[in-house]
């Protein structure tokens, strides 16, 4: 199998969803494409950066994707198909607190940044910190399709179409189902992390440069609600041995119980580890699951977050 | 090991939490005690029930919880240790849609139950419904302890002292963590399942009587904001060998999120597996977990519905 043809150029990127942007490659369904996506800070982070360089982050140029890709015969009302054939993480990436984002933002109002060099080869591959071990299982943060109404469309929340999604398993071997809204799809994607937890609950991953190659497929007039996905396997596997500490949020607003079950955790990895606050909320963000164990015992709901133990050992 | 002084008879059960309510037994810290729990029906539901006498529950006698435990040296301020040393099923159990109950209350009207019979012994227990299998790992959906503030207090929402939590790691080997409010901390558990999965979304698991042995421990002073568990090991093995279908809800609010989930879910198993809505829903509840994918990428959340294939072997 050869990709030679269809290799997309990390420089062929875009920073908002937009049905008028000019495709860079018209594939044919079934067709595979390599796509090569920027470091989510959009050059912006390097190996040099300081905690303090955040402040002087341009979110206009955070996280562009690589594309849009136009699917030929692709038209309003089919499904595509995605299936994440390979993900070839950089080897370098960042995580960090970005004051005004996260999900405890109020709480965390300085700027911290982790660099980190991994090796993502190997069968239990883990990126290394001096609070914890990150096992890696790298995915795309954002894949998704122009919408119909017309743009520029932020590029950061998610919407029917899909784009910066976060789901923890969009990793290789993940089938993405996406509706479609314009002629062409005009699919694009970037935002990689070689780890990140459900919720990624500090509003970063391990972010890094990536290539990943799908495998485009199109059913034709298949409606479709909104982005699913297909897992052939376990997914937590590079987590789970160890066990889990896991620590809830009990009320009648989940967003509250997920901001207290992440709350509790850092205070207990903070006392029981002795954890600076910082590494514990970034460590959650990378490596624990946000979970809703109860949502009918009314009126109140129940978050937990799932911290694996194995980051610890 | 014997257990034979430290056993609760079913009998000894209530409906409410209250500090008020006289202990059924004393126990010193690190003794072990066996509890057997009712039928979370409260004996209204049997091998003969009916759907349409779903209307007749009488939800005052829904959800018994045996004790209540006085342990001794137990103050407020406390944090009591238990240890779930085993769970014994019984080997029959139901599952239903109650009018007025359950995340999609609004879209199942009717009342359906299900009866199961099932074998919790062996390595990899099932119960077999027509529309699929699902896998076993029984839990306690209900343990807590009598809250500081005076009763009666409805046995239902789960509190700062744990109660009916239904958390769907509650197994065998969990250590709970809870905070003490009152002397003697009064610990009682009911709510068995032999099966459910987080979020509990129809509004029951596979309701089931068991008997749970735990050891309770105490220690003293130790602060504790609610309840916390430790899990020793993996707690999606009975599900994950045969990977996941998973639908998503996004939008600015969790709950909306949650219920989209869930509807697609739903819609999916009906339209590929021809299944009854009602028998999707179900088992939605008893195998599928819902997880928060993203909580940061304002203003959209992502909530997603794992289930497992496994049921559809």
């Amino acid at each position: 199998m050869s990709f030679g043809e269809n290799n997309i150029h990390a420089c062929s990127h875009h920073w908002s969803w937009d049905r008028l942007l000019e495709p860079v490659i018209h594939v044919a369904p079934g067709e595979t494409v390599r796509i090569e996506t920027n470091d989510p800070g959009g050059g912006q982070i390097h190996a040099a950066s300081t905690s303090a360089e955040l402040l002087q982050l341009d979110f206009s140029r955070v996280n562009p994707v690589t594309g849009p890709i136009f699917v030929e015969g692709a038209e309003p009302g089919d499904m595509l198909v995605i299936d994440i054939l390979d993900i070839e993480p950089c080897g370098w990436g960042w995580s960090a607190i970005i004051p005004g984002f996260g999900l405890l933002a109020d709480e965390f109002r300085e700027p911290h940044l982790v660099l980190w060099r991994y090796d993502a080869t190997g069968t239990s591959p883990v990126a290394r910190h001096s609070a914890g071990r990150v096992p890696l299982n790298p995915m795309v943060g954002s894949i998704g399709l122009a919408p119909a109404a017309p743009g520029p469309h932020d590029i950061l929340p998610p919407r029917r179409v899909g784009g910066t999604m976060d789901i923890r398993d969009m990793t290789r071997g993940a089938t993405l189902y996406l509706p479609v809204e314009v002629t062409g799809a005009l699919l694009s994607c970037g935002d990689g992390h070689a780890a990140q937890g459900d919720g990624e609950v500090c509003g970063t991953g391990l972010e890094t440069a990536l290539a990943v190659t799908i495998r485009i497929g199109l059913e034709k007039g298949v409606p479709l609600a909104g982005p699913r996905l297909s897992l052939p396997g376990p997914v937590t596997r590079h987590l789970d041995s160890a066990g889990y500490d896991v620590c809830t949020g009990i009320g009648p607003d989940l967003m509250t119980g997920a901001r207290d079950a992440v709350r509790h955790s850092i205070d207990l990895l903070c006392a029981r580890e002795k954890m600076a606050p910082e590494d514990a909320y970034i460590l959650c963000s990378l490596a624990a699951d946000l979970r809703i164990s109860e949502i009918v015992d009314e009126p109140n709901w129940i978050v937990s977050l799932y911290f694996p133990r194995v980051v610890l050992e």
